[in-house]
């Protein structure tokens, strides 16, 4: 592939071939009042994912009998995560769409994680807070939220409040784009503003897919280049599980 | 197939097959002040959808000099298209996450559909208000909302505000999901409701992706399953897209 | 009174006589999962009127003890329902002081025609959607929300879930107002817009008055005005109720 | 009067004949830092009127190249006005629409009372806060909100700001309902809540009407009661015209 | 002290000793409806206090078993109360920053006046409504609402509700400041605007501090200058104490 | 003072002398994107804290003509920062009273450590983020926000923002309470809790007041108790000076 990039002399800023990740690193128990923490870096991309528990169950789920547990996600960006100044959720008093968006996906891409009848009548909040954005928050988040639920279910098994283990497959995520043409793995900030298809893969340890959110913003794209970008998403996904694996067990 | 229907006894309770649409009907000018306006009923699905002008542009536009026009969506269920009444967004005092997702979602469509250039320095606001829910009011919206807008192009054109026709390719929606363990094209509301996997396709009349939304909620689907369901979306689009063609002529 | 045209030479844009209503027809049935719906054209004014029903009542008829039922209202414009969008209600994040009104007005006329006591202990919602706006949509949406009203009870009766009629007199309603110092009924919006005085009349089927609103926006109005306007209200309100009575068997 | 308390027994529990006002007061200047004030105490019912100026015009009259100037209402009950203390309306957050209703009826019965091109580029806020409530707040405040208004007038004209006086014919108002199926005058809060149709007239000093509301709650009423509900409030605003001169000039 | 000023020419605009207060006067009563009242006039700052009672107690003192009562504090300007007239808090949908610290401030100053266990289980809503502003609107609310809060706490003797006087030692408050490098005593609006340093003590009756703020805004202040402050402070809170204490038997 | 607590053997839970500090460490630039950040850790107490900057001044500013720049401060408290998950401020949709006094406390004190004509046409935005909360997040937010703006300011000047250095003093803060009768310097969370009297102090390098907050909630304090606990703060402040101004060098 490096020739390839002789011959297309416009490559990547940072160097990296088209299917290559940036690097991804995790500090965990950041927050230590958390049941799990952890501080994702991936690239310049940086997320405190926390998670922390409730003992009692959203209404509706009372209100339905519904057994077992749920898991719902918050996310946010820190003002001081962005080069210009981002004004705090409050100071608009709403969420922006966006935001709602990726704290509904980091959602359904946890409970698929987890068995939540296993999980016992008890919440799990994942707090996704971004210190630092370089493109991929959503993907470092859901990557990153999954190490601090494996680390807080580790916890609560250790203090008797499991008995049995509710984690199924862990997941992960990875952004995917088409700029100026060319199909790109883990996209970039830079990247990101100049994609005419943008691409994100939730997916789990045994290759199967939680979500796909492919978007051609003022663009479109055809059948062969989404193979190749589904392509491209499941080897990087392959990867950051198995970092992903490394990082719950320091 | 009908053979089919034999072998597996509980095929859909409308007695569709897999990959068959719901009847898809258009009733146009329903709000006549609008630009271009029609009622999309798709199956038991009814949603109103009309397109305004205004002569200005967003502020973000204007401050990075984007040449050009805009087209913002807005989405919303009347409080009686549902079995249970709905409360109007007003009553709770913000959007819920999914009526943002969801006008994102027909916005980028529509955007896609268009030489926004050429659209001069106007915003055409696109309304659906759905008026009885039945599955797919996402897909209906964004279907109505092509033809409403290519109703309202050709006043443009006719008053003499657009010299250019700024249409690229028209698009449209439909859902695909997994129910059972089986793929089927565009669901009701029942059998949304007992989808294991929810695909939403948006595609244009030259068989482009626009846009592409699987979601595995507390489920997971492989490869093999998303080539199927994207197999019949694409095939439920060019129906689609036949019948607004004539739509929009008449 | 053609007479009286002849010498006063510049008469209604649309050719009316002064004590003449506009053309008012009903399409019942255009929510269907509503209990009862109606959409009443009225010139050029279209408001949908829904009725449903909640299986309790308010809070404080709960508290105090109150026996029966309750009918509220509920008013909005739709965005593409006036010659400029109008914005919808949630973008501005709370209700204009004109819809409060309206829409306390609507439940008051429409308490004022059923036995609440009889209507068992449920809440109906009445809401008005306007379609499009050409004057008079607070008088359109309560003589619309009236056969919408009667629809939902017949099927309540249907069902079983009412023994008893619980309803009193069909209401309806009018305005009438004084434009260049003549007294006009059932005013459009350009009547509406130009009026020195504007009344609206909510009366009964047995020509009894339930309210009375006469305003004098920057004007005043003397004795025999209001007698005037008095008289050709309740002349209109007449064959209103006529033709209520029978959209509603329709 | 204890002849006609022999033949009707339940006379009016303050001993007052059915057409007969509670005492009125004004306590001027109660609030100096205003234009002009006063404390009108009406009955047991006391609310604070003040009018205080921008020098500037609302946003629709400059894009509309309205000439003059404009007046505003805003009406509150402080929390300690009655029986039963009431939130503030910021507690919750929003105007309850009985409000809303209130400040709109206040602003137009003062523009009704002034030439408002005479005015100047000027806006008056008139505040109105109730300190204490026994029924007729909203009369109460139109009626002091006009000697406050007088005495504002009197200082711009003192002070050289306006050099023609806008003011027209001063505005009062007072209510009339129907009690036990006897019409009453100027009901007091017990009476209110009892009341079956409940009248607010807001007339000016040569007789005309501004405004006539009149409302059957779950009730009825007939021309014979209008009629005479408009004789006894014809009757009372004179009165109150009367007291209201004499205050503006103390 | 007057040789001083002999030597200082500029001295304090009212002509009033640096350590002097300005005249404060009560006039109890002035809202029936409350269970307390009293206007409080000191200098040209009017601030309306009341005091209510509701029957029960925060929901935090239930859940956590909290014996007694509670007294609760708002606080508000009148938006006739400043020289340019000021919007209501619901214009703006939300409390200022400074009112919020302004109504904690209150309410804990009145909590340390009373034994809340010897209150019952019920509430007292403390409410100040500033009616002119002339600085020092805090330091007056509270010194009033100590006033109507004896007031309301004999009322409820009388009453037979209470048994035994939960009232501790009564409480006063007062500003102190520099101005000009100079201390002084109970600033008014054009000292607070010019004040360096800005200090409120809040102290009971028999020298105990309850509460002291002292902000050097864009300035600082050495030890000798507190102490002088201290010195000011505690003067003029004995003289209030002794006001007080004869307004509240008037 | 260690005699002292052989007399009282419960002393500080920690071990701690009473007028000891608990280990105050900075960790700098964890947030790159800002133009000045740290993380500050004080004992058990961890705050993130980043300064950014915004080329323009508030529009009061602009308006009013006051030349130089300002300093604006926002704090928050992350969810997992508590043993109890603590819902975001948009959850709630309003910042508590808490918050604002919280921000509004950490702007004075930076205002007061910068000459803010120095500091040019522009605003320096201070983020304070609470990561572990464990007592003191507001002292510990002046001290590390100072470090940040120390940071940020350098890099101004480094990059010819700025010619001339705005710092005047650097400011510290510290708590200093009454638990048990007992004055102790920097209360952990514990102490906090169970303390009769609680006091904030912020000074300069050179030993001057900025500000002074002391609290008797339901509680009270004496002359010497109030000299004892400015002796404990003033001597706890020079220790903390000391440790920043290494930190800043770092």
């Amino acid at each position: 592939m490096s020739q390839e990039n002789i011959e297309q002399p416009p490559g990547r800023a940072d160097g990296r071939e088209p299917g290559q990740l940036r690097e991804i690193k995790f500090k965990n128990n950041v927050a230590p009042n958390a049941l799990g923490s952890t501080l994702i870096e991936w690239g310049n991309t940086r997320v405190i994912c926390a998670v922390t528990v409730e003992e009692s169950v959203p209404r509706w789920m009372k209100e339905q009998n519904v057994p077992g547990g749920w898991i719902t996600a918050e996310y946010s960006m820190l003002p001081y995560s962005t080069q210009q100044r981002k004004p705090r959720d409050i100071t608009k008093g709403k969420l922006e769409g966006r935001t709602q968006e990726i704290q509904r996906l980091i959602g359904r891409a946890l409970r698929s994680a987890v068995n939540l009848e296993k999980l016992g009548e008890r919440t799990l909040w994942v707090d996704c807070d971004v210190l630092q954005a370089d493109g991929g928050t959503r993907t470092a988040s859901i990557t990153g939220a999954c190490v601090a639920l494996m680390l807080a279910i580790k916890k609560l098994i250790a203090e008797g409040k499991l008995t049995e283990d509710p984690l199924l497959n862990p997941v992960a995520a990875v952004s995917v784009g088409i700029v100026g043409g060319k199909v790109l793995l883990d996209l970039s900030y830079t990247e990101d503003v100049a994609a005419e298809v943008d691409m994100n893969l939730v997916m789990n340890s045994v290759g199967e897919f939680i979500e796909i959110q492919g978007t051609g913003e003022e663009s479109t794209f055809t059948d062969e280049q989404l193979a190749e970008m589904l392509r491209f998403g499941k080897e990087g996904i392959k990867q950051i599980i198995a970092i992903q694996q490394k990082a719950k067990d320091e």
